[in-house]
């Protein structure tokens, strides 16, 4: 069973936090041919952590998860922090197979999306 | 003439700051028509700062400003930092005109882009 992950910063603000648990339950409609389940996590500043996050998976069922960085940019968090906590899940759980995809801000779609908003 | 501004939250990670940088380029070839010059602001720990950068745009000859909040939530940068900021320098420049875009995470398109990066 495959599961995504969407890892997001996290903010005090609670509304903020909703709106990626909103973002992930849309996509749970719009990807549910691939994804058994598709959750939320943050790495900082709101609940579930990456770790809690991760083994929300696997109680699901997950045998296999995708993990995607909903960051913008290929700073600190993305380079260095939310590898740094997925690979202390995987390391406690090698039969899980984690697949982390690109971060959201490095993919040619974003300078697509960013042309639609900014040039309509 | 009308600017399009990019603000990021800026990292202290030089590279993902210039990765902002090089998005701003990619607009300006994109969005040539509408938009005479593109640039890049930093809401904190990169320059320039959010004032600068747009008067940058002003010095540029811009009459006209698009901000374009490259956030992935509404938290507290979206909802009070960066319109704070915004607001100091249109205070200042009342024949500016400053247009605040939605910011892009908040955007029908993003989900599709997660759908595209995340089913294909």
């Amino acid at each position: 069973m495959r599961a995504l992950l969407i890892i997001a910063h996290g903010s005090r603000r609670e509304a903020s936090n909703e709106e990626i648990h909103t973002l992930a339950n849309k996509l749970s409609l719009r990807l549910n041919e691939k994804y058994a389940h598709v959750g939320a996590g943050f790495l900082e500043m709101a609940e579930p952590d990456i770790g809690t996050s991760l083994q929300n998976c696997v109680l699901k069922g997950a045998t296999s998860i995708d993990v995607m960085p909903y960051f913008l940019a290929a700073g600190r968090h993305v380079v260095t922090d939310v590898p740094a906590d997925v690979n202390t899940f995987a390391e406690l759980h090698p039969t899980v197979e984690i697949n982390v995809l690109p971060y959201i801000g490095g993919t040619d779609g974003m300078v697509d999306l960013l042309v639609d908003v900014c040039g309509g």
